[in-house]
């Protein structure tokens, strides 16, 4: 006997998914290959997209089939009960929202993405100051209509990480911080040198490795394509497409090498999830915190080493000839270098997480009330100070680089850190459970590591909540002190 | 005083449209970037898609609308009146097809396409025949439910050329018959070469050059763009959003060169549509036969003469520098070369449209009865042979070459035709009517003609029946002596 009101909301589900597969099409064209012309009937075509699936979702019909799904007594190991526990989840958070505040969030934002952009050029931060402030006003109203139990940020994290609380990030990244400060101590000044590997380095070798490189570490390009973008990103547009972008600095080959590696690794995790689960949670990846592990793990704890350029020196030099001017332990040196800086995106692996720590730590004042929207460019100025030893010359430099708040994403940033813990607590335990790991990845072998993420993360999708299944991985829940040491064997001197 | 139901069907319209476009991205992306493993869900959302936007039109209330609309009183000469005339034809059409034969002719042709492919490859007509007898059994089935007066090709043809009838088809075609062959013996055996412009012409230098040709078209390339396509193509994918496709040949130029300037042709309608009548027949193009005269105007009418070549020479010669073996006569002789062969799509402009005459006879008879899907191959090749004193030597060549009838499209190849009658007639009457139009066009000015296009065809969408457009345009319904003449006077020696 089934469960008529899970089926069809497994029905629904998949719609939902197909409609929002469709905008992701979309999405992709609009940022790879449309006409600028077309840019404003596209919004059009993704806001209606939207609006259906949005509909389709919190239809009072979907409310019935979860109620009678939840009492029909599935066992709580099954797969079909953490479905309904996701779709729970989305539908109450969605429902709790009233239309109107939908509509006037989306419209704020629209305004203020635009603000942001003017306010960015000009280093104005007065200009976005308004535009802020509405935002983190409707974002706490939306919190409430959410509802917490701790924090006002609990109920934003939730989006992105589900599960995780803001008193669990809080002293996770204060000994992430002691530690990063104390390292960033140790390490020599002369690490702190120029973009020394800068050079020549023509479009099509550098096109012409990177997709080599992704095909190595497992990458299906039958269920995929690279293309250039302004950023960088991963999606998918099905079931069997997930498509990786990067963008070309004949300069500096790092740039496309490595965001194509950490795309990848984005991708790796979509192209792991079941196919045959489409639409459905099982199907779906579990957190941001969870995918940006995938990404990061294989761009830097399999990328940035010794051991990768050992492996692929000759190939890179057959392709940018340029980089024959420097051995296979120079570049490596080079793709490692550690030097404070002002802009998150370019950070070393070392300062990355004091950027993300001094955006959790305002974005949290900020939606408790702790500090005002007026007050946050001397906050952040006098943090980064404290934190980087640099002082902020300018607001496009400081408070203003981010996109993330002008989109009304709070409670975002700290997943980027919570990637990078998980990363380093993932490989930790998958060379403790695969002999030999390091020397396969050092002969360029990625399979075995590839299949343990495959069978210890992707094919779980949203079976388990975040924590649960970082815990089921590698016996913990996330810890700091495997990245603490991971990056204390790296860059310690 | 507004009349409510007229309301409610732009607006439902609109939506329709915009489903639509939505899937026309799909198909773009399809036809050009997606990768291989993605095409399978590709058809779900598609079909998903088509099936929204059908259920919209289909809708009772359409009906309703339609009917208040009706009686409301509009002027027979407004923009109103036009609407709801396209809407009543579209609406009775898709409502008269019940949905059971909707999808068995869907499965049908999904099948008989994959028949179509194997067929043609092995050149065996016998393993595709029993898909095109159900095709035909379910066209005529269709056919019968939309009734017609005299032949039930009317039925058929109505859906891409409405308003025109077989039995005006048939004289049309018997002049241009007569006239082409009376041409062809005319035509002196040398100008039956090799195709002697054969060389090394790189895909850069093609891509580079076409879309300077383009751009001096009139082609908008911020409201399009130029990809790369098995076969070439143009679409729409919104109000602001004309792309085109091309394939390279780099032995051969004209393949690309000729395809843009075709598809160039039909994204100049596109683009000269009021796009703020889009989603409404007022911003639509309004047949076939009318799309094809502006692809085959600007490929062939301006394209394939000595003037383009005057002008263009010096620049092909910069991007394709083998040109340089050839004078601008020589080029404009090479690409107006006329040789009787067996490929409707690689066909030269005398031999054309007796390739279309014959397609056209044989699918009549079908219809009609008259033949047996069984005895095909041996009537094309019989009427082949007396159209183009050639003998067909497989079928591959022959009855098997096309796509159309496995797609479940019959009626249409008569819409080739009449787009090379139209595009000749519509030059004629320009040239009537732009004070020194040939003058302009061989210093490579376009604008006047664009303009001229503009302002007699594209701005009307489907204001008016495709017969009536011709006639506002050039005097005169769709006749076939301006093309005799054109041919004659470019082609006989």
């Amino acid at each position: 006997m089934t469960c008529e009101g899970y089926l069809k909301l497994c029905e629904r589900s998949r719609e939902v998914y197909l409609i929002r597969s469709v905008a992701a099409v979309l999405t992709w064209d609009l940022e790879t290959y449309i006409p600028s012309k077309a840019v404003e009937y596209r919004a059009d075509q993704l806001s209606y997209l939207e609006a259906k699936a949005h509909t389709l979702f919190t239809d009072t019909a979907v409310g019935d089939w979860l109620a009678a799904s939840e009492q029909y007594g599935f066992n709580p190991d099954s797969e079909e009960y953490a479905n309904i526990r996701e779709w729970r989840r989305a539908y109450d958070r969605a429902t709790k929202i009233p239309v109107s505040l939908v509509e006037e969030f989306e419209k704020t934002r629209t305004l203020a993405r635009d603000a942001w952009i003017r306010a960015r050029n000009e280093s104005n931060f007065r200009e976005f100051e308004p535009h802020l402030e509405k935002i983190v006003q409707l974002t706490r109203k939306k919190a409430d209509l959410w509802g917490y139990e701790e924090s006002i940020y609990d109920a934003l994290i939730e989006d992105y990480e589900p599960g995780i609380r803001a008193g669990q990030i809080k002293p996770v990244l204060e000994d992430l911080r002691i530690a990063l400060v104390n390292l960033l101590g140790e390490i020599r000044e002369e690490s702190v040198a120029e973009n020394f590997l800068d050079g020549d380095y023509p479009r099509a070798g550098q096109m012409a490795l990177s997709e080599q490189i992704a095909e190595a570490l497992g990458y299906d390009f039958a269920a995929g394509r690279i293309d250039s973008t302004a950023h960088p990103f991963a999606t998918s547009l099905g079931p069997c497409d997930h498509r990786i972008t990067t963008r070309y600095n004949e300069k500096r080959f790092e740039v496309s090498l490595y965001s194509i590696m950490h795309e990848t690794g984005h991708a790796l995790y979509e192209q792991g999830l079941r196919a045959d689960r489409a639409g459905l949670p099982q199907g779906e990846a579990v957190s941001l915190g969870i995918h940006e592990s995938q990404s990061r793990l294989w761009e830097n704890h399999v990328g940035r080493t010794p051991q990768f350029w050992n492996r692929w020196h000759a190939t890179a030099c057959k392709y940018l000839p340029d980089l024959k001017r420097f051995s296979a332990i120079e570049v490596a040196r080079g793709v490692q270098r550690v030097a404070p800086s002002y802009i998150r995106v370019e950070a070393d692996e070392v300062t990355y997480d004091l950027h993300i720590l001094l955006r959790f730590e305002l974005e949290l004042a900020l939606v408790e009330g702790h500090i005002r929207v007026r007050d946050l460019p001397d906050a952040w100025n006098a943090r980064f100070k404290e934190l980087f030893g640099l002082t902020v010359p300018n607001d496009s430099l400081g408070v203003l680089q981010d996109i993330h708040w002008s989109h009304g994403l709070i409670g975002y940033f700290p997943t980027y850190t919570l990637g990078n813990l998980n990363a380093a607590q993932l490989m930790f335990a998958a060379e403790q459970q695969i002999p030999g790991l390091q020397d396969q990845l050092a002969e360029g072998h990625y399979q075995s590591l590839l299949l343990w993420l495959r069978k210890n993360i992707h094919q779980h999708g949203r079976r388990y909540l975040p924590a649960e299944l970082v815990c089921h991985a590698t016996g913990e829940t996330t810890h700091a002190k495997y990245r603490i040491e991971y990056l204390r064997k790296k860059y310690s001197l």
